[in-house]
């Protein structure tokens, strides 16, 4: 009872009571704040305290009250890994008595020894629980307190020197700790700011005729480098089912040649090293050394390497034969394939993850994860998690950041808003999002203010895919580069997280008619291209990541502010870290020109209200003096589609 | 982690995390709102559980599911105490065999034999669990279903008496249960519609020369039973100390004959039967068989008597003398006395609740109320609990409540907001408020929505005194009876809680100078007053709980809606409960005759639009023909401050 003498309530943030963890870089701030007040007249005091979860001891740090009982602390997290943080209060003895002795003394009260003695022994009790020199002051300051007369008392009670010891060395024997504890899930900088380029290895030589290997990877790795990109990313490099194999443009016959589609996992027939399944890499590729191969040129190239962890079994998978068990099964004993009533899709085997041998499963999945950390890859696209348990995600990812605490996994779940966000509470550390079908400037706007804010920023990591190998937009298929170049700048600096599917910078838009998907699509087919044909936006592409790079503004989430255009057609924005301040008006008509006077609050910003200041574009280098907070700008897609502004003071 | 498959978020409403309980009245519904789904396209059941705390067999109901994920759920709370819920989601296996059953059958699959084969063994394993007759349906369907073909299966699959029966004998084997656990404080009527009357016994003669005992209470219970009153309140009945007792008007010296202030608690020199502290009554008001007959007398006449728990022990308590270590001490082993620097309070000794025998002193205090709720006192006004631990009420009151679930207690705590709230919270059943300083429109309405929001209601229960022995506002000091006629009404109509110290039924508004405090209070000395002195406004408050009683509407707190009234000087609004609609327009200005249009609108309470209808004033009888939303009111306060419209429909 008495560890609860001080109330301490709505400890923010806190994520669903403390069930899940929120999210940080390492080197990020923690700013925590809570509802802190004690019965009576008492002086409190409080800390902010922390620590690596498992850990015994805890870090900390003051607290400061602020009005109406809110209390605020900071801390940095320093190391990858969780964290746990609560706050503690207690009853102030020696603040409490200095505030009463100098009420009494200014109201002139005479007799003043008994206060003395009583100040005299908090003093020797706080002497007894501090170290050396400080010991000594303590001590010293006591013996002095208890022969003081009025003013001298007083004037030993005024002392900060002793207030600060005595803070330094609590009485906290009368106070409260907060319960649930906070978690932190604290992450590599890649985690919150990277570029990725997405392509199908077998693609990568744009031969077409025949597939690629890992050894022809080489010139896309380059290309994306040049590009500026962060992360490489691979859809399934896994052996492919020969059984029901899906032809081109998903046909349900395939043809001699048809190389599959790389989802359909596993192919025990191959006589792969690795038995043919998820530990595999299909021998159409190369093999798992062309593979390390591949990752170490990769880090040579300051690029990360991600692989598609995508649970679906082939019926040729080694699962299948192995531990036909953990799949579902008919009446008859067969296995049952995937179905969405009506659709079948007999060329993959569901996994029954509540299987009476469950565990042996999970435990088998963890291990595909620490096999392909084990050699290099600490970043994983997960592909439709959500059919999948969330509670499957959520052991699976802190079974695994347990042994390889930088590992980043990115949900690939299209899906109804409260699953994308459990599953990114879960543990995933950047989600898929709408923005792909966000383009008109009131969505884009809604949808971004709700990415941004802390509350859901505190955990949902946004990564803005413009186009996967699933989806074409409609948006896209307009003619010319202009619907691209709009959806490179709006995801390069709307979001820390962003990521092309190869083909955006050559402005493909082929799509099955009616569609959102591509015609002649490389997840059933071998595709050729020339990567460097006219019309593509690398420049472009270029400039943008070179501008995050350069540029801390880009590289956070929440400092993202909307601000006035006065033109629907163009959206106009700022982000700001520190000194760093881009404005970046775009125009999101691919086919017209708009202009617009677009208005920004530039003294929220530290500048003065008509200040004149330059701002250079960021993608064409030009620059030009701005006065205040009303400019213009005038955007013709056919020359530029956006301005992103470096503001120059 | 099967227990977790089914995903179970944001119940509402949840206290703190469940940390506390969230309050409401027996027969009262609790309404349950949480975010259930689960992975894959599978279906999902939800139930909502409660039991009385400490029971280990669960109660439900289904739950029903909404847009977004968002399920609800309603159970009614039928016994006074402490109950707990949780809601349970999980897979529904038949119901999911069911839709994939139709799809494929819709979608014109041929071969149906082995999901058929798939439903009965579902049905089958439903069977087991059923009981009797619907055992044997269960078996029966499982029987024809192995052996129908597709159009009869269908017409099974179809059969909602077979849906009903399996979701009655549910598999719940992979699914959630939702903790923390909601807790429900459940109370009888009164914690939530009550008016309250306070005297001072030893006044209650009026004769002032001489104090007055419980034997001459009679009159005034009488009269509080035909101003329609439901509980009386008394100040502290016990012994009063003789140490530094004060005098009148507070005087530091007491002259023979002064009665000394109750909240000065304690004099184990007067021979009390039982040691002249918190157990025993003063003997100048008689003895504990007095005041027992006097419980009685009240609860003939449907009157519930309340005392006060006021935790202050004088110099002479026996708990000084008996427990000195339950006591604060200066350094010279002397006992301190209450100080609010540069104040001293001499005649109060406060108790150190942290003192190293505090369980003792917490099981003392304890016993005290389960001492007088042995006599039928089943409601308590605690003065000043935020001068005491939180973590001692919570614990106090759920102690007491174990044993007497049908206590009442009124936290008597002016102070911060967050206190006040979390004294709430911890158990107090309902809470003075800053409704005696809210006079003026935009003030009143802004409090108003805050305390009958549902997310407060849910555990504040606002009981608006008008004044109490410490607070005459200065509101109630201007001249007239109209300032007294205002706030009762307010009180009375906006709060099913509320109460007037006694002296405000007869306009009494001698303040000291320059003060909120009363010339002359009855703290200090015996009051002689003339109870149906001229000018009085006994009949407005009879009248006033006449109405309550008679209306739902005027029972309930988060009910109040705002309405139009186009003067800044009324203030209307309306209260409904079913049938019952409640129109109030009170003119705050107790100076001026204020008119205006006041606009509702009524077809947001069952009513045409464009109705004529009847508004019958409770006050005056009077009845007028209103039509539609937009009618007339005027007010002059020398005749009326108010109308408490019935619409007559």
């Amino acid at each position: 009872m008495k560890k609860t003498a001080v109330v301490i309530e709505n400890v923010r943030p806190l994520l669903d009571c403390g069930r899940y963890a929120i999210k940080r870089l390492v080197g990020d701030p923690v700013h925590v704040t809570a509802d802190i007040f004690k019965d009576g007249h008492d002086a409190v005091a409080a800390a902010l305290k922390w620590r690596k979860a498992g850990a015994k001891k805890w870090r900390e740090t003051p607290m400061n009250s602020g009005d109406d009982d809110v209390w605020s602390g900071s801390f940095a997290v320093t190391e990858i890994g969780d964290c746990e943080y609560t706050v503690e209060a207690w009853l102030d003895v020696y603040e409490t008595w200095r505030d009463e002795f100098r009420r009494k003394h200014e109201g002139g009260q005479e007799d003043l020894r008994s206060e003395a003695k009583e100040g005299a022994r908090i003093l020797e009790r706080g002497a007894k629980r501090a170290a050396g020199k400080k010991r000594a002051v303590l001590r010293d300051a006591a013996a002095e307190l208890v022969k003081a007369d009025n003013a001298r008392a007083a004037a030993l009670a005024a002392r900060m020197d002793l207030s600060a010891i005595m803070a330094e060395y609590p009485d906290r024997s009368i106070g409260s700790e907060f319960r649930p504890y906070g978690r932190i899930m604290v992450e590599r900088k890649a985690a919150l700011f990277a570029a990725w380029y997405e392509f199908f290895p077998r693609s990568a030589g744009g031969r077409g005729d025949r597939g690629s290997t890992f050894r022809d990877c080489l010139g896309r790795l380059d290309d994306a480098k040049a590009m500026g990109f962060d992360v490489v990313y691979f859809p399934p490099i896994h052996p492919i089912g020969m059984t029901k194999r899906k032809g081109r443009n998903n046909a349900l016959e395939c043809r001699p040649g048809d190389p599959g589609v790389p989802y359909a996992i596993g192919n025990r027939h191959q006589n792969c090293p690795h038995g043919g399944g998820h530990r595999d890499v299909a021998p159409e590729l190369g093999t798992l050394e062309d593979f390390e191969w591949l990752v170490g040129e990769a880090k040579k190239r300051g690029l990360e390497i991600a692989l598609d962890f995508a649970l679906n079994c082939s019926p040729d998978h080694p699962y299948v034969a192995d531990h036909p068990e953990w799949f579902f099964h008919r009446p008859d004993g067969t296995i049952k394939y995937a179905e969405n009533p009506p659709k079948k899709y007999e060329d993959v085997y569901p996994l029954d993850y509540h299987n009476p041998s469950w565990q042996e499963l999970w435990n088998e999945l963890r291990d595909v994860i620490l096999w392909w950390a084990a050699r290099g890859v600490r970043t994983f696209r997960v592909d439709n998690p959500h059919t999948k348990p969330v509670a499957f995600w959520e052991w699976l990812i802190a079974e695994t950041r347990a042994k390889f605490p930088d590992l980043v996994f990115l949900s690939e779940a299209f899906t109804k808003p409260k699953m994308m966000r459990v599953l990114a509470k879960a543990g995933f550390s950047q989600s898929y999002t709408y923005f792909t079908w966000r383009n008109a400037k009131q969505e884009l706007t809604d949808y971004l203010s709700e990415m941004s804010a802390p509350w859901s920023a505190d955990y949902f990591r946004p990564n803005f895919f413009t186009n996967t190998p699933d989806i074409l937009p409609f948006f896209l298929q307009q003619d010319g580069r202009a619907p691209f170049m709009i959806r490179a700048v709006l995801a390069a600096t709307l979001s820390p997280l962003y990521g092309i599917y190869s083909g955006f910078e050559l402005c493909e838009n082929a799509a099955l008619p009616g569609r959102e998907e591509y015609l002649d699509s490389e997840k059933y087919q071998f595709k050729k291209r020339d990567w460097n044909a006219p019309g593509n936006i690398k420049g472009l592409i270029g400039r943008l990541n070179k501008a995050r790079r350069e540029n801390p503004a880009l590289q956070h989430l929440t400092n993202l502010r909307f601000h006035t255009a006065e033109n629907d057609n163009i959206l106009f924005y700022a982000k700001a870290t520190g000194d760093n301040v881009i404005l970046v008006a775009v125009n999101l008509d691919p086919h017209h020109t708009h202009a617009a006077a677009v208005e920004w609050p530039l003294w929220e910003y530290g500048m003065g209200w008509d200040a004149d200041y330059t701002v250079e574009d960021l993608l064409s280098g030009e620059r030009w003096t701005w006065h205040g907070s009303k400019n213009y700008v005038a955007l013709d897609p056919s020359v530029r589609v956006a301005h992103v502004f470096a503001v120059r003071r």
